[in-house]
């Protein structure tokens, strides 16, 4: 069973209690998004979400996409639900004004992510790609481009791509050999082939603009010889609508994993007209533009199919009756107890639980970040959101995808043998998830990202953006009658995470492979702290809440719980990360190459 | 790419080497299988995997099994495949003579059983389920049960299943319904419908032989009233050919997540004659086993997919080139250097490479107790090996079918996009190893059997079969110049062992959903500490042949690095474990049902 309602409790909780003393409230431009509308666009996101893209779901999963004649149609139910989609404008919900959107908060806008994510990982994929685009669009675009492609982008009427990988590619865009030879009208033809192409062709939009890597003439080698291009699917007519088709297409669909409903192409450019985005040579800096805002993205995806997959297990939790509570009889009118009784199950519960309750509060934290660094009022605020977005993204991407994954593995487990069956739907979730962990930079890359270049950048800034509070919070509340023991373990965490920190820093200072070889394991402790942090704040919250009367006792008792467990259960492996990246880097490269 | 070399040398070592001073060596009946003959067997099944059923591996799992007109017909290939095992002789190797097997010793046989489920998990399961079917029937069938069908499942004319799972039950078999009708002759009408019944049907054999769990009229309520029957899908005649049909038979085959080539049907027992096996009522005691065999096997499971996935990432990780070594270019004619070059994909593969050598190393100590606890010739030595694999066979159940999958899943990592594509092979193996963790028992109930069942066992005795040895080795070797840092550690996660088997038995004495709250965690604690030992012996055995001389050096020095891969970066989650152990039930406990 594939069982969804928007978390809009937690979500809101995220949105209005949690982070509300982190300095990246004063933003300006989102002036019409109080409490009242953002509470309304989750209930009409979630609403759309379980009402039109659960339902289609597993049966795209279990349909795919199929390429035939060159075009490729999405399974049965897609094109309907995209056009509710659109109709919804939830293709422009966090777009401009100027070209037609609605300029939502990413604050907000991440919310909704989530949502289609948990709904239909693979419907999400195509708006999703859209909306990059359209961000690295408007960042490096001309004003022509923007004024022509943008409003349609918005609305949803076309859809967008990145297509960046090659056979032969893919982490190592260096070696890329899409060409593009220019025109004497100042277009370009772009000739080559990609592979891994999310929404490369489909069926849900009269007309594909691909943002295209490839090379000039003249280009120098390496990644410094890369230009982004943009290249239609069909070229517009001068009224805007799609004309000649322009040599960009499929040649095949990829058969994966999972993410069936998602088309993933092998594409073909060959002599496809294109135009500059941005400055030649400066291809893979525009797309990386694109690709950051991706990043927190699937990040996010991972979260997305994390709740599901822990509503899904708590609706069977709840209804499988097998064996009897330890602690005596829960259901004497039945055959047995309903297996959420037994601690195993609660432990797979309550694990899947604090990790989507954990990421969504450091999502709900990093998209504030995300909107201060564009619109904060305050210059210092917005470099100090800046520096914060970019030291999180790799976590956010890389944590969020791992412990999705874990959670969608986890449902399946808890299904026991019904999970490993097609027909419960959840072993879609594991299929679905994985891809997450790969693409937009393996987690592997996000890890190097993290301590190889947003660590060391600017002496240390971007850690200072987190560290900074998180000390300061334990600081004060070391001594909270309510908290401190919390707060206590969050600082023994803490401690070792900055241990680590100057280990990869003096260490990865003579011998990059040492910081390279702590990466994986830093990130994972950096997140588990950040996580920590957050679930201490939510406790404070929750204990004055409780302390001051609310209604809302069971939400507030709930969060206690979860956090308390997130500590007991799943905080000290940072422990044990630390032991890892103490131990340096001889174990992992001292095998020689041939005794593998 | 599926690439597979039996890991001959490294099973010769644990086989030969690593265990020589267990106690367990001194056993009858055994005595042809010295290290010549043992070596040319690994060698053959080694030829066998490669070149008969890899090759049917992954074209298996793209065409699946199907049910046409009442009868399940296995993918191309798998019917000469078959004959060719049984033509090896390999489907007798373990069973005794007396039943025209080759009575191999399990110490040998379930590293064949590795070999198998590395090559092709799905073939392996159908002589498995034969194999385990034999135990259960030479156990406590009758001997003219036994006369007539063991000599037929020896050579692999005839195959075996286990009917227990119905929809309403698994984990709870207290709830079967399926009955028995005693009939004049002696036999019984046999009258339900099972689910989940691996190998229920298929073309590879003449008969299948249904071991089915049912009640008898008037069998008493639960497990106590459970009854087990030996029912053929084709009546023999009197010559012993299969002749009329049984009315047992699949009704449909599951659509699994993987593991596609072995048909896991669902089963109807129409009044289909069958007979008793062992006593009335105690169905399930002579089920179980079968199913500790099992268990042990689908740990074996586990680490055979793990070994493929280990072996098909590192020829992917030496052969993709992307990017350049952090410590300087590797491989300056080519565009980039291999992938093997990157610390983190090391990571990846030194973790794959020491959960497959512990596993292994771990399994062949269980196999050897496994052969003592049956031949030993000291009585003593008898029960103690009893003790040591009735402690073992959920820790080898459990823990190798986690890392086994976890490996799988480095594995898909380390091929990155291409590893999320089908013909990539590699996601196969996570998918196949999944259902590894579910079947045969959760890994949860595993967990519960050890903490609830194995350890207060005659006040702990199982435990000391296990806690004495290393303990010793611990006292003996701390001071040693060679391992002693090693055997430090080792003392570390051990002494948390000690503490949390304390904190369970003290407080599980009260309250046994406390022993259930730490059982998971402490399964995991004890099967490190257990692999631990295994690598500080063979890091004593490795200083020593190096200390002597030997021509084969690299293996020696890559057994002392793999396992200090180990103790530097996977043991410490024990430290982990034991925080998360000591820290009791509350927090998994305490959220009300409805809060969910």
């Amino acid at each position: 069973m594939q069982v969804y309602d928007a978390p809009i409790r937690d979500m809101r909780f995220v949105l209005e209690e949690l982070h509300n003393d982190d300095g990246f409230g004063d933003v300006e431009g989102y002036e019409d998004f109080d409490s009242d509308v953002s509470t309304a666009i989750l209930e009409e996101a979630g609403k759309l979400c379980k009402e039109v893209l659960l339902p289609i779901n597993w049966s795209g999963d279990q349909e795919g996409c199929k390429l035939e004649n060159g075009t490729v149609s999405t399974p049965k139910g897609f094109q309907e639900a995209y056009k509710a989609f659109c109709e919804g404008g939830w293709a422009g919900l966090g777009v401009a004004e100027q070209w037609g959107g609605q300029n939502a908060p990413h604050a907000l806008g991440k919310m909704v992510e989530e949502m289609t994510c948990s709904a239909n990982l693979s419907f999400g994929l195509y708006p999703g790609l859209t909306g990059g685009a359209m961000v690295a669009l408007e960042a490096h675009g001309s004003d022509e481009l923007k004024e022509f492609y943008l409003p349609k982008m918005a609305n949803g009427e076309w859809s967008g791509t990145m297509c960046l990988t090659e056979a032969h590619c893919g982490t190592d865009l260096g070696m890329l050999r899409t060409k593009a030879e220019p025109q004497d009208d100042g277009s370009y033809l772009v000739t080559g082939n990609k592979i891994f192409i999310s929404a490369g062709d489909h069926d849900l939009t009269s007309n594909i603009i691909h943002l295209v890597l490839a090379r000039l003439p003249d280009a120098p080698a390496g990644v410094k010889g890369i230009s982004l291009f943009l290249v239609p699917k069909f070229l517009p007519n001068a009224d805007g609508e799609p004309g000649e088709h322009n040599h960009a297409g499929p040649t095949a669909i990829e058969h994966k994993m999972g993410l069936k409903a998602s088309a993933t192409c092998q594409m073909s450019f060959d002599g496809s007209k294109g135009w500059l985005v941005g400055e030649p040579n400066k291809g893979l800096e525009a797309m990386f533009t694109m690709m950051n805002t991706e990043r927190v993205a699937v990040g996010i995806q991972g979260l997305g199919v994390g709740e599901i997959a822990y509503q899904s297990a708590v609706y069977y939790a709840k209804d499988r009756l097998q064996g009897r509570s330890l602690s005596g009889v829960k259901n004497p009118d039945g055959p047995a107890d309903p297996i959420i009784v037994h601690p195993d199950v609660r432990r797979m519960l309550m694990t899947m639980r604090a990790y989507n309750e954990g990421c969504r509060a450091l999502s709900g934290w990093v998209s504030r970040a995300l909107d201060a660094s564009h619109s904060a009022r305050e210059p210092e605020v917005r470099e100090r959101a800046t520096d914060f977005v970019a030291l999180m993204t790799p976590v956010v991407k890389a944590l969020f995808t791992d412990l999705g994954h874990e959670s969608a593995q986890l449902a399946v487990q808890v299904y026991g043998g019904h999970g490993y069956i097609q027909e419960s739907g959840v072993e879609q979730f594991a299929r679905d998830a994985r891809i997450a962990q790969i693409y937009e930079g393996t987690n592997g890359i996000q890890a190097l990202d993290l301590v190889g270049r947003k660590l060391p950048h600017r002496m240390g800034r971007n850690l200072r953006s987190f560290f900074h509070p998180v000390s300061q919070f334990c600081e004060d509340h070391a001594a909270d009658p309510a908290i401190g023991k919390l707060v206590g373990a969050l600082q023994q965490s803490f401690g070792a995470l900055q241990l680590s920190t100057g280990h990869i820093a003096q260490k990865g200072l003579k011998d990059p492979e040492e910081a390279a070889a702590a990466a994986t394991d830093y990130l994972r402790l950096l997140g588990f702290v950040a996580m920590g942090y957050c679930f201490a704040k939510a406790c404070k919250i929750a204990h004055a809440k409780l302390a001051e009367g609310t209604s809302e006792e069971a939400f507030y008792k709930a969060k206690l719980i979860t956090a308390q467990f997130f500590f007991d259960r799943l905080l000290p492996v940072a422990t044990a990360q630390f032991m890892a990246i103490r131990s340096g880097k001889a174990s992992m490269m001292d095998l020689p190459e041939e005794a593998f």
